[in-house]
Formats: structure tokens, C-alpha cells, sequence
């Protein structure tokens, strides 16, 4: 399979992307690195980037931002930085990409544990992965070509256990072996409209 | 207690309306027919209800708007119809509400049985269903002196079926009763950070 995976340097993506490549071709969309390079923020960005990648057979979305901070700190502008990136960035991803997309090909989005488990100074970034699992399910109802989308919701990975572990008290640190097949799950198998959450 | 119900002439808004002013002082916000006048979509036009409403024990809002349309028609601003509306509409009106709200008071917010079973045409109203759903569980972490956030999400209301019962089919219509009740639990109980699901 042919895939193309948008943000595949960061924690979770380079795992996902370092299992894939023994079976398939890949192709590594991030901000600056990438074999392709994309700001998913922006949808002239994205088109861009599919004029240069051409037709794939599975697209994958491990990036995205939102800012996290105490609900009062967070201004109207500030809440657009996640509604613009992680939520219309990966919407804009399933709209513009479908035409881009084999016959029977696959989108997998990304969101986390905060859609249904929030923690303080998660106002933005909750809000904006669980507005991901309900637009998925209903995406899922309308997609032509039998095209299949899902979205993997994972716990706090163990390879961001050190930097997030103040944040997540008493969460259980997800294997990233899990966390892969939840990918591969989605993208060799034939579920559609599945958020597979991933929380131990 | 003094309540303040933004979009309190709706097919849901009017019976919540006539059962709490039983037992309540109502103010009704709306976009051209209420006590005071609002367009969610507008911070500045949010900050000059409150301006003008002063302070409240309770803020239900049964208000905002997303575009229905099938998923291949919904442009990137149609997107944005539903996100400053429904969602950012409600997002800044716990946001700013917060400095109206006496101590203790609640936050009802509204949604719907979209965001856990959509149907075809509602990807952006199920995405900003889902979002607020999300939003209220982590700002329910936060909020200060007392206040307290839930969302009421109904089904097909009884009131709605002639109107969209082609949309939604085998959905079984919810009571009126049951949906005041879940505003009421939301407003007179102590309940926190809760999606009350009333579905059939």
C-alpha cells in the first residue's frame, strides 16, 4: 500500500511509521521535514500537498495542535488555534484528500484520551478531539468509493510518559505496540467509522 | 432564582421556558424577540447581553446553530458556520458568563443525539455536538466559585418529529417532559460536569 502519513516525526508518529514501512511505501508529510511538507492549519497547504503526492491508498493524520492552558487563560483567538489545526485540519484532510484517495482507501485520524477523560488546562484540546470522534462517525455514513475512516484515541503514550506524567495523574501509560495496531488496524483492516480507543 | 435562557423561543426553548417561569425569574435572550438580544456568534454582541442582564443564578443556553448539508457540499466556511455558533458560541458563553454567575450557579448547555448517532448530512453538527461534549467535561474541572457545567443532548424531540423525521430514521421521539426535566436536574440540582443523554 501506497500510504501517506501527515506528521509522521513526532512521538507516536515515528512508531507508527517505523512499523508500516516494512510492509508498505510511505510517505512522510510533517511542518519542515517531511518528504513532503504540509501545514494542515492551512487548506491551500493541504491541496498543495496532494498536487505533489498524487493518488494514495491510505492516509494517516498523527498531528495536529491545540493549546493547553487554564480554561480562564484561554482567549477566544487562542480556543481557534485547536479549532483550526487539529479539528478543521484533519476535517479539511478528509475533504480535500478523498479526492486523492484509491477506491476502498483509508483515512485515520488522530485525537486522545481528553476527549473522554479530560484533565485541567484541557478545555481546548478536549473540546477539539471529541468534536474529531463525532464528525468521524458521521463522515463515516457519507463517504463514497468505499472509503473507510476511523480515528485512534490513545491514553498518555508511554514515550511521552516523562514529559506529560505531571498532567495525567493516576493515568495508565499506554504500550506503543498498542498504539501501532490501532493504526494498522484501521488501515489493513475494514472497520469504518470505529473512534479505537486506547486507553489502558 | 434569576435565569437567563439564550434562545428560549425554540421548539425546545419555549417548553423549557413556560415550565421553569413556574418557579422562576426568567430573562429570555434571543436573536431579535427577547428580553434582551444576542448572537452567540459574536463575543462582543455575548459581552453586551451580560452588560445589560447583570448577574444570574443559572445560564441555560438552547441556542446555535450548523449547517446541515451532504458531507461533499459542506464547504471549509460552512464548517465555520457550526464552530462560531454552536460551538464557540457556547464556549464564550461559559467563558464571559462566568463573571455574571453568582456563586454556585450552573451552566446548561445544549446539544444533541447527533454527536453519539449521526445520521447523513450532519459532519459539521455532530463534530461541534460532539466538541461541546468534550468541552464541558474538561471545563467542569475548572470552573471557579461553585459554578457547575452541563449539557443536555436529546434525540429527536416529540415537538421536531414533523419537521425531521425523514432525516433521522428509526429514531424513537423524546417526550418533551423528559427534556425539561434534564434542564431542570442541570439547573435546580448539583450535578457537574454531566452529558445528559435523554434518548429514547
Amino acid at each position: 500500500m501506497k500510504i501517506l502519513i501527515i506528521g509522521g516525526n513526532g512521538t507516536i508518529g515515528k512508531v507508527v511509521r517505523d512499523h508500516l514501512t516494512q510492509n508498505h511505501e510511505l510517505i512522510i508529510a510533517a511542518r519542515t521535514n517531511g518528504d513532503v511538507n504540509v501545514d494542515i492549519a492551512d487548506s491551500k497547504s493541504i491541496e498543495n500537498m496532494f498536487q505533489k503526492v498524487g493518488t494514495v491508498d491510505a492516509i494517516v493524520c498523527i498531528a495536529g495542535e491545540a493549546k493547553w492552558a487554564p480554561f480562564n487563560d484561554l482567549s477566544e483567538s487562542d480556543f481557534h488555534i485547536g479549532l483550526n489545526s487539529k479539528l478543521m485540519g484533519q476535517v479539511n484532510l478528509v475533504r480535500i484528500g478523498q479526492k486523492h484517495l484509491s477506491a476502498g482507501g483509508s483515512f485515520t485520524l488522530s485525537t486522545g484520551i481528553l476527549a473522554d477523560d479530560p484533565v485541567p488546562m484541557t478545555t481546548s484540546a478536549a473540546m477539539v478531539n471529541g468534536g474529531i470522534h463525532s464528525f468521524a462517525r458521521a463522515a463515516a455514513l457519507e463517504l463514497e468509493n468505499g472509503h473507510r475512516i476511523n480515528v485512534v484515541s490513545s491514553g498518555l503514550v508511554i514515550d511521552a510518559v516523562d514529559k506529560y506524567r505531571d498532567y495525567f495523574p493516576g493515568h495508565n501509560p499506554v504500550p506503543m505496540n498498542k498504539v501501532v495496531n490501532a493504526y494498522v488496524k484501521s488501515i489493513e483492516g475494514k472497520i469504518n467509522g470505529e473512534i479505537i480507543r486506547i486507553y489502558e
